[in-house]
Formats: structure tokens, C-alpha cells, sequence
């Protein structure tokens, strides 16, 4: 099956962490825009909400992405730089600010309706807790569950794809991983609640996301969303792909296919002091070539899986070095 | 409450690794009995499969715990040491050596049922996987969840309680945190298939155990048996506790109250060069103590955790140094 | 002997990341310095170049800290927020952006020296490297040595404390550890560079940090400032000093005094979102309770050393507890 | 250069961990010498002191060595399988400890001048600590120090290479990292004692190997011997190279090249249950091949380095893919 490939817009724009508050120029929006739509094979856009998309923009915004044939792959509902949400949004004690997380995230997905975007990313960064005696741990993750509960009952035409990541901007996410993560979602009853695996985040959290595809799967095919990057498995560094880790990626598109992802490949990177386009070229560019592979070693990999032999497994993947 | 506290017993024997065969010198069961009954405050003990408890000596062993007066706290069938289960017990895609795995686990709950013991704590420590590209993580997780149910549904009365550990002796196991051993527990439907939580098997899985306790809770009260230790976070050291944490031990004390455990407090030591008797000594004289400031400390704590005010938790903790 | 203790003006002011531009307010300088005399304990000031202490407010800052009694402890140049260093400062391959850091470094030594201060503190935070095959390792670290060596020849009266991180602005840092940064200190033969030792670096670098103390000692005695505060050992998270570790802490005091440091003990931390007095000065209570455990139990400590027995450590420790 | 590939004999012997006593059969030295023998490429082979060397059967193994036209490339002397030394060798604080293990260590020296070998490989295995306030780190190193100059001084003309690794035995080694050993190996004084790198232990270390051989020809030209295997980053797995990490390979290769390293690239597997022939060929044949490309494109390389841009370098390492 042809992939899908996309970029959330973001990563075209400006770079700052606590020390610099900016390594590159702010570019318009449009100007991103335009960038994107020059990436080879990039046929999608996700956009983060308020920043990219808002009810102020939207007709403009569907219209530019119209004009440039890209699709709005998913809306992020920006739940995470407003330092309203600082100890939390859709997980707050604070009723007024878990309301204001839920009318917002409710805003987006009206949005999202009238951009014919399938997918909500939630990625609750700030719902987490950062010191131990400092968060009621159930209270906390079963407001999570009912805010999004919800949510997703009042779209059911929407897909509410989770994002975890172990840590930051919190030291302790609760959507940290894939299983919790799907715990949360079974737990909600709703079927259009599922997950956004970003690859870096799955690294951080010590998960070999082959293994993190088919848990997904067996909890009713709630892999929703792909977010690709790479790093050095401590922190989420937003590298291109390929840089760090080879075999891993071969792995996960294999069980990509195997479990029948029918969803987008997205670049989520944050190349702090590189060329945007570049970075994210290169990762599409290694995605397609990796592909291949897998598309062109299916039966191989299979009995490879059946025969459990690392020295076997080690063979393939150095005869796929020039 | 009072707590209940136990060991198991081979904590009390020799100690190797990889490197060195004996740190120490072989004792004989009855020398490790004689010694566990001498520890101040045990009054359970865990067997392990084969090693400690077998069809041939369970009479014996039976009359021996009673005359020490201590209890059977759970049984731990031997499914690691044997190097036939090496690439795989109860999760192997051999069906002879799965059956085989299925019929031992079975004979150990026979027994268990004889000497009056309601856990099995199954650590399938052999399955997982060493090398990417090795293994069907989809099937093989499927043949875990379906032996484990099998049994499960044999002994109704029995508890069989999950531990996890993130790696060792495979580089991943299949049940490797909380909350993916959760979802595997929930897909067996048994009400009788939970949880064992060793302190650090989550430390090193990245866990805040406090978080975990409640992911149990959440599961329909998963949360079966504990095992305490403590180590540097990267690896299973099976260190005394309190010898690198403390913070940790006393939320996770608190939250195990809050959910109501009603379970053993279980020493799963491995004291390499130390007197064992000394170490898992202390790791029960610091759980008692730890224990006194949760039970007089509770509604500060409840407190606290209303407050999420890192610096009102810090007073406090401090306020427990002499 | 008495301790002193420090701050680092910073710590008082607004704080940010990558998502969130701002958790706070931003206060003045003065409004940081009126919060900072208030904090009990509080002798020393450490100011960050340009932001902080200037060739413009100099005169007016020495003032400020006169009128409240308090000392400036070390000037720490700005060689991380400035995009024009985004790719390095003192080790860069690019000829005029390394003339710019050295010659800004020595401004600040001017004013170091006009304000009675005698470390300056380098943190050389984006000296390092992103991606592996970008960077000549062995040219840059030279680049780094001669530039840290220049300056340091040219200011013999003043103490150069290298500040090390694993990573973070990069995600490699070329003073990564304290034995690496002794290498390079060793090799500058400037008896004027020595280490800043903060504590949270040191456990992201898997540091036992009162090892670290005894490998500055052993070059000659290369310890010139201490910075503190605690985390959960992936990642600076810049937290109140205790909130994880306890052991340890109390290991480094025992060995700090051991190894006759004579410098400051300061605070370095990033409330993200707490009140900046409360959780600086936590940290403050922390290590003065800890410091008169460390003075009171001397002996005690001593014979625990030479006996290598973890049990007995244990016991001492968990003798500290209430 | 032609590559001088060896391998520890060991490699092809049983395996074992804490849990399982032997996952293969026991072979006979002579059986894992033939076997040796038939691995392509395989010029060289490691003797572990005591198991592989002994002043008894040192005639037979030169002699068999030489029929199968093998050079002893180093001799590791056992100061970790013994469990006199479960508390240290070369740096117990038992002087009876510490005699014999230099004692031992000379008498493996002389069998290597015996043997034409100029290489003692050091791993100090058990020469660290578990717990914090349970060693005198100062009065250690410094015995560590000693130990190794009396003998390197001792046999001018052998080359006395010190295997660092973070953990395992002990939860901390003293030798841990590079930067560490090298100052350990500097204050000997002695130009024969250098390092070993064995690539996952660097790994564990967090360290980049490339700026590991760096950091060690700047102290003098200390790298004397590699040790290759490969692993997750979080423990030493001891797998067949390329198995995770690809691209750090690639930078370690060129960076050997660019810093002259003479000695030879050894492998250091333990293939608990893997063909042992099988995975110790894989590493070397992967290796082969990534020096090809290292060979190929030396200059490339120089100028990926010279450019910084790590899209340039993420596009040259797609280039290698088929």
C-alpha cells in the first residue's frame, strides 16, 4: 500500500529551549505553509491549535492547504504552552481550568469537522506531576479518563488519538506509555479513542515500538496516529530518523503493515539548529527507503520471525548495507 | 493495619552471577528455614518451585513451616533456571515445551492448594527476546495470555499474581511494566489473574511504584502480592531497601493503604556479598519504620497530596530526619 | 567549620521551556535581589553575565549586594543563551564566534575582579554536538583547552570552575563528567581551572558525586564550587535538593568535608512552577539538617568506611529516620 | 590498513547468568580452539588466566596456537571468578587480597612474555562498590594505582590495558568510563598502561565511543586494545555487533583510523543462547564491511566533519542502505 506522508507545521517554524529563546527567524505561517508544500512526498499537514488553526483562521487555513493539495492530517489542540494549564488541562483539579481544557479541546474538533480532518492528537503534556507526594494519582487520571470520555462521545466522528511520552514538560507524564495509555483508552469505552505513538517518545520510555504496535492492536486497533523521529533513547531529542536507530525502524514498519496501519506516517522534529526542510526531508527520504525494504523483504522477515535466529536476523539486516 | 511480612526463602542461599559461581557457601533448605524463623517480624514465606517445594518434600515442608510457625505465602513455579524454557516457557512457540510449562505450573498450584498457599507468583523471566526481528511479540504474547488463562481457570481458588520486570535474564520481557501486564491480566478475564509488584523491577521500568499500585487498583484490584528491594534504577541489584530511595517507599506505603492492599509485604533480596539474614533484616526494619510515619502521617499526607505543593512535601519529608 | 551558602540570582526569576515561554513573571534584578536577601542563611550571590551583571550596571550591582550584605560568589558568563554560540563558544571551529566568547569571558573576568568575586563559572552549555559524524571531537576539545587556557593565564587571580552536564542544550556536552573535565583541566596546566560540581549534572552523568569529589582532589585539588539540587537522575530537572536522593547527599557532605572543599555551597535550580523562595530555600534546610548529621556523626561515618558493610550502613541510615 | 580481527576464547565456551547455570554444554579447550580456528578472518585470540592460561598447560596452548596459526593477543587475568575477590583485587583494602592479585597478575605477565603476547588485558571486574557510605573511594584508587604501576613497572615491555565498564559485578567499578581510566592511567606515570574500550560498556556509559579513542590519544596515545560487541545502551548484553547501534560503528571505525589506533579489533560476545560460531562471525563480518565503508570514504567523512550539517550526514549514512 502507498504510504501517506505528513509534517506538523510547527516543525517549520522557529527553535528555543529554556536557555535561547530562538536559534532561527519566526517564519508567517504562510511561509511555512509554502515550505511544506515543497517537501517531496509530504501530502499531509497536522496543525497545532491556536498557533496554526483557530476559529479566526480556519476558512483561510482550508483554503491554503486546498490551494497547495495538502490534507489536515490532525488538529493539536495547544494544551500545553498556555501557562493557564501549567499543573495541568484536561487532568486539572482546578474545575474551571479542566472545563477550559475541555471547551478548547471541544472548539478544535469543530474545527477539525470543518477542515474534514479525521484525527484530534491530544497531547497532554502539562497532566502529569513532577514531584513525588505531589499529585493524587487516581483522582487525577480518572478526571483524564471522563474529559475524554467526554470529548470523544460528543465526536464520534472523530478520532481522539492519544500522545504519551514519559517525561517533559512534566518529569512524570500520565500518558507516559503505550500500555498505560491504552488502559486509559479501554477504560473510556469509547472506540474512537485511541493512541499517537511519536517513535522518540518510545524510545524514552525503553518500549520497542514493534511491540507497542501490537499492543495497540490488541486492544481493538487503537493505533490512531504515527509521530516519527529519532534520539538518543534518554530525552526527547526530535532528531531525524535514521540518525541514531536503523533496525528499530525496519522493525516497527514491518508490524506497521502486519497489524494493518491504515493511518498517516507524520514527521514531528525539532531541529533546533538545522536546515527545517532538510531535517525533515531526510527523515521522509529514510522512511521510503526503509520501506522498501520491508516492502521487498515481507516473506523474508516473516521466517526470520519464525526462526528466532539472531545470527540469521544479523545476516539479513547487514545485507542491507551497500 | 498491621502489616504482614514475609521472605522468599532462597534469599537466604547461596548468590552467583555470571561471572563468579557461589559468593557464598550452599545452605540446606532446613539451615535457610531455621535461619528465616529467626528474623524478626517474618511470619510468611515464599517457595520457589523445584528448588524449595516439590511433590517429593511438600509433606515435609508442610510439617516444617508449621512447626516454625510460619505460612505459606506463595509458591514461584521455577520456569527460569531450567534451560529448557530458555528461549521461552509458558510465552514458547514450541508447543511441547509451553505444555510442559502449563503442566509444571499446574503441579505447583496442586500444591499450593496442599499447603494452604493462595498465590502463584509466575515471573516468566524467560519470555521475552534478546535481538530485533526475532520474535512474534503478537503471537507469543497471545500464547502467554492463553496459558496463563488456562491455568487460571483450573484453580479458581488460587491467586496468580504477574511480576514484571523490565529485562534480565532476556534484554525484554514480554511482561515488563504495570500497565502492560495489566492489559494482559484484563484479557484473560479471570478475576484471579493480578499482579505482583517488585520495587525494583519498577524502578528500573521507570516507574513511580505509588502510580503503579493505582493502575492495579484501577484494573478491578490487580494488585496481588508485593516484593520489595531496592537498587541504582538501571538494573535489578536487589538491593536492601531504603539504600538508595526513601521518598518513594513512603508514597508508595501510603498509596498501597489507600488502595486498600490487603497482601503480603513480601523481602525478594539477592544479597551477593552481604549477611543475608543482616539484609533482609534491614529492608524490614526500614519498611517498619517507613510504615509507623505513613500510619501517623496520614491525613498530613492526604493533605499534601490536595496541596500538590512541592515545597509543603519537601518540608514535610525533611520534617522525618532526626 | 561553617558552611556558606549561595544562590544563583536566577533561580528567582521567571522560568520557561520549549513549550511554555513563561510559568512566571518576570521580576527586576532588584526584585531578585530583595527576595534573595530574605532567604535565611543566603551569604552569596552568583550573577549570570549580561543578564545579570554588565560593564553597565556593574557599579550599581556592587552596591546592591553591599547594602544587603551579600557576597558575590562567582560571575557566570552567558555563553549559552546568545544564538551566535548556538553551535558552540569557546571550542567553535568558526574563528570570530570563539574570539567573541573569549574575549566576552574576559570582560566578565574584569568585572569579576572589580567586584571582589573569585570564580568565574563556566557552563560552555552549546559546546558539544547533536548528531554523530558532525563534529571533529579531537579539534573542538583542543579548541576549548586553549581558549579555556588563555583566559586562565590571563587572570591568575581568579579561580576558572568548569561547570560539566552530560547534555542539554546538545545532546552531547563536551564537558560531559567530572573525569573527562579533569582531563581537559589537567591539561590546560593552569592550576587556576578547576570543576563546578552540580549535583543533578552528576547523576545524569550516572555519577556517585563524593566519588567525583575524591577524583578532583586527586588532580591536584580542582573542587572550586559546588552547585545543588536534585532530580530523578535522567535529566535536569533542577529540583529542591532531597526530593529523590537522601543517601547520597549526606555521602557527598561527608566527603566535601573529607576532602577539605573550601568553597560555597550554592543552589541551582529551576522552580518551573513553584515558588522560587520556598523550594531555594528547602534546599538551604535540606543540606543544613544534612550537614549536622554529617559533623555529628564523623566518627561514625569514618568507621562505616572502613568497615564495607552495607548492613551497618543501612542501620546508620535508617538511624537518621524519626 | 589490513584489520587484525581476534576473539576471546571464552566466546565459544557455556554460557550462564544468576539464574540458569548453563544454557549450552561445556567444551573442552581444545574444542573451542578448533573451533576458533574456522572463523573467517579470525588471526588472534584473548586467554582468560586460569580457565584458558595457566603456568601448567602454557607449553600445550603455545603449541596449539601455533598449529592453528593464532597469536595470543592478550591475556585477561581472572581477578573476577574467584570469589576471594568478591570485595576487590588490585584495590582490596586486604593486603593479603591485594598481594595476590598482583602476585597472579605477574604470573600472567610472565606467561604472556612466555607467549609473545604484548598485551594484559586488566578488567578489574570486582574492584568497585554497591553501596554509598560503604568504601574509602580515595584510599582505593589510589591502591588500584599502585597495584597497576608496581606491575607495569614491573614488565616494561607488555602493554597493560585497563578494561573500564559503569556496573556488573558490582553496582559501580572503578574503572568505569574512558576519561576516568585514563586519569588513573596518567597517574601511573607508566606509558605501558593504557585502555581498553570494550564498545558496550562505553555504550553503558553513555558515552560516544568515537570521542572515547579521542579522549585517549590526547592523554598520550593510551588506546591499546578494543573490545567490539554491541547492546541496549542500559546493561552489557554483550550482543553481535550492529544488532542495535549502526552509524556509531561507522564514527568509531573512522575515528580509530584518524587516530592511529595499531592494536587489534577483537571481539567480546557472550551469545547466551546463540550459536556462538555464528554470532561471533556476524560481528566480524559486519565490521568488515563498515570498515569498507569507512575505507571507501575516508574523505567524505573529513569533510561531513569539516561541514557540521547533520543532514549531510544523515544523507550520506542513507546512502549506505541497498
Amino acid at each position: 500500500m502507498k504510504k501517506k506522508y505528513s509534517i506538523i507545521l510547527g516543525n517549520l517554524g522557529n527553535t528555543c529551549d529554556r536557555f535561547c529563546g530562538g536559534y532561527k527567524e519566526n517564519p508567517s505561517t504562510t511561509q511555512m505553509l509554502e515550505k511544506a508544500s515543497k517537501i517531496k512526498d509530504i501530502e499531509g499537514i497536522e496543525l497545532v491549535g491556536t498557533w496554526d488553526i483557530s476559529p479566526q483562521n480556519k476558512d483561510d487555513m482550508r483554503k491554503a492547504l486546498s490551494d497547495l493539495n495538502l490534507k489536515c492530517v490532525s488538529i493539536i489542540p495547544d494544551l500545553f504552552t498556555d501557562k493557564v494549564y501549567s499543573r495541568g488541562s484536561l487532568s486539572s483539579i482546578n474545575p474551571d481550568i479542566r472545563q477550559k481544557a475541555i471547551d478548547y479541546t471541544k472548539r478544535m474538533s469543530d474545527i477539525a469537522i470543518e477542515m474534514n480532518c479525521e484525527v484530534i492528537n491530544i497531547w497532554p503534556g502539562q497532566d502529569g506531576y513532577d514531584y513525588m507526594l505531589c499529585a493524587d494519582y487516581e483522582k487525577e487520571r480518572n478526571l483524564l479518563c471522563e474529559a475524554i470520555s467526554e470529548i470523544a462521545n460528543q465526536y464520534p466522528d472523530l478520532k481522539f488519538a492519544l500522545e504519551y511520552k514519559p517525561k517533559e514538560p512534566r518529569t512524570h507524564s500520565y500518558l507516559a506509555r503505550m500500555a498505560d495509555t491504552l488502559l486509559l483508552a479501554n477504560s473510556t469505552d469509547c472506540l474512537n479513542v485511541g493512541v499517537t505513538i511519536d517513535t522518540g517518545h518510545g524510545f524514552v520510555g525503553g518500549e520497542v515500538i514493534a511491540e507497542s504496535i501490537v499492543l495497540a492492536k490488541a486492544s481493538g486497533g487503537r493505533l490512531f496516529h504515527m509521530h516519527f523521529n529519532d534520539n538518543f533513547s534518554s530525552w526527547d531529542d526530535d532528531m531525524i530518523v535514521g540518525s541514531v536507530h536503523t533496525v528499530c525502524y525496519i522493525e516497527m514498519l514491518y508490524w506497521l503493515e502486519k497489524c494493518d496501519y491504515q493511518g498517516w506516517l507524520s514527521m514531528d522534529q525539532y531541529p533546533y539548529r538545522e536546515d527545517a526542510v532538510g531535517a525533515v526531508s531526510e527523515s521522509i527520504e529514510w522512511l521510503k527507503k526503509l520501506q522498501e525494504i520491508v516492502d521487498h523483504n515481507k516473506n523474508k522477515i516473516d521466517e526470520l520471525i519464525k526462526m528466532q535466529d539472531p545470527v540469521e536476523s544479523s545476516r539479513f539486516m547487514r545485507s542491507l548495507i551497500v
